[in-house]
């Protein structure tokens, strides 16, 4: 799926690419990824970004990696491989995975996708009789990589469908940060409505927050939505509470990065305070999660890690000279915690999810990943 | 008063000069003012801003477009006018007074110092008896400007005062743009008391959002309380949500450009927020705001302008490019207004105001200024 001719993430005739988000909205380039320390670097630097594309990522990042290595080690891919060469690249499976989870701690898709792509390798592995080739191998990773992105395409279109449910044609929307085509690999998990609203002459019209310090929202958000053709309006965070109270906003949408099992989010920096503005002045509050990002052993928010980033995020990025004092401390935490009760509803693609959340996340998610 | 080695506003030996504050934090750069244009742009690009400050800038700013009116018209200063000089005098007074008002049209201030200075022209002129000289002119001005920075001074040592009674020592305490002493010409209003308790030994922890879009936090409140030896962290606005839910904050001081009869105060765009976000956290706020910013010819927040910027501000500002997509809209207002229900307490300079602040307020204000 092409949204407004760009790709978040290819894989095409054994080569990978990601759309370098962090040149946009200047530059559209692809960065070509050979090894996993390129898988790492792109997902740490925020090259690729957005659960759901982090995860799609990582899965077609443990794949290139694999090759890289087989074609380091072991170039005859198609013959069996010695015990031997099993267990190594048994092991060097599971190092890429955890040097790869270990990029970016809070995102929940990066460790579900690069695990499962693991347990296929266990899998096979454990159920070989001494024929399995590195291709073999290889041709697994491939075919649970491309679930993968098929899976969160799909997983857009529902949401999309689901989201356009609750929203009607002329619509005043504020988004956070970017949960957005450029977030995953369709149409996104907020903005999937809003590109098919569009498609469908909805009229929306899309109040962006920058979303200090990295301005996914300037820079992503407004970029993809301003391709789709979309009314985008272009605001500072703290410009969300006047916007809200002068009745254009009928209603929020925001991406999440990991859902606990009580309603709880983690999502971008600010969303907690969008959030609990919405609530005040009456706005419903929408949490658009595909169910790989509803992590059901976490409890509640309190277990969720909060990743903090380099200060110098905050003083940088300006022109010519930094913008804070010489001397000054910074707090740069990356995400915070919305807390259940501040959320109208939860959007998946398994359909839409009210309070109570405890009871009706884990009715949706049946016995999946349930806490221990 | 000199706080840490700078001044807001000089004026000495007939030299007006202004501390120009966009280019901190990077260089303190005096600039010369020396005609009603410098004024003009001066109050609007920013150079010199903060509600008090504006006032006592555009006092003295009166002064020198007289003052330089005279020496271009009339170079026998002390020489009595003759009625038609002084009929002109007194239209470019008029006009003057306008002119300068024009510049910001949000801060009271302004226009509350620039009409007390028109007053007393007018005042003396229609006193006179064909004796006046512009050099009586002058000096009735210069001695007016002089009062209104020596009220400014004393104003903010006494909110200082009355604001270190709210604080105790150690508190963590969380600020919004600069109501510092870059925002008047002494100890600050909002800042006076971390100013004043830094001098005592009190060891506050203070937080200061960095203010989008034109960073007055960064630039302005972390460089002058890092000068003073305060504990500052610089965070972005939308951080504010998740540092007052880590506990760290006892209080939330701010200062305000306007308030209303009825409590409601227009302070820098992104303090509603703040407020709101305090109050669900059950974090006192106050806002500081000397009897000059109280405009009981306002009924409530709903009758107070707000000014809306160029919207290239939010977009521009960044290292190397823009961070605004092509073809997208912004929105750009300079100020939101704090609903009363948010405001803990008002402190001024004549002691601190609690709710209902309709009645309190009408109370401290006695007759002055009464709604019509």
């Amino acid at each position: 799926m092409v949204i407004s001719g760009f790709k978040t993430i290819e894989y095409e005739d054994g080569r990978l690419s990601f759309l370098d988000q962090t040149l946009l909205p200047n530059e559209e380039k692809y960065i070509e990824i050979k090894n996993r320390k390129d898988v790492y670097e792109a997902i740490k630097r925020l090259a690729v970004r957005g659960a759901p594309a982090i995860g799609v990522g990582a899965a077609y990042g443990m794949l290139i990696s694999v090759e890289d290595y087989c074609e380091r080690e072991n170039p005859a891919l198609t013959e069996p491989l010695s015990g031997k060469q099993l267990n190594r690249l048994s092991d060097y499976i599971d190092d890429t995975a955890d040097y790869l989870i270990s990029s970016r701690p809070t995102a929940v898709n990066l460790e579900w996708a690069v695990k499962r792509v693991r347990e296929i390798c266990i899998n096979i592995i454990e159920a070989s009789d001494g024929d399995l080739s590195a291709k073999d191998i290889i041709d697994s990773i491939k075919v649970t990589a491309e679930r993968i992105m098929r899976e969160d395409r799909e997983s857009c279109m529902l949401m999309g469908e689901y989201g356009l449910s609750l929203l009607k044609p002329g619509f005043g929307i504020l988004t956070h940060c970017n949960a957005g085509a450029l977030a995953t690999t369709g149409y996104g998990t907020a903005l999937a409505p809003i590109h098919m609203g569009q498609e469908r002459g909805y009229g929306f019209h899309v109040f962006v927050d920058e979303t200090r310090p990295l301005l996914q929202g300037a820079r992503l958000t407004a970029w993809e939505l301003v391709k789709s053709g979309v009314d985008v309006t272009l605001i500072c965070d703290n410009m969300a509470s006047i916007v809200m109270k002068s009745g254009k906003i009928d209603a929020i949408v925001v991406g999440c990065d990991r859902l606990a099992a009580n309603g709880d989010g983690a999502n971008k920096i600010g969303t907690s305070g969008v959030a609990m503005l919405a609530k005040e002045y009456g706005i419903p509050f929408y949490m658009f999660v595909p169910t790989s990002t509803i992590d059901m052993g976490c409890a509640s928010g309190d277990d969720i890690v909060i990743e903090e980033r380099r200060g110098d995020e905050i003083g940088e990025l300006w022109y010519e000279k930094t913008m804070a004092p010489e001397g000054v401390k910074t707090y740069n935490p990356a995400f915070d915690v919305t807390d259940h009760r501040y959320i109208t509803a939860v959007v998946t693609e398994k359909g839409i999810v009210y309070p109570p959340f405890d009871k009706n996340l884990a009715e949706l998610m049946g016995g999946e990943n349930i806490p221990k």
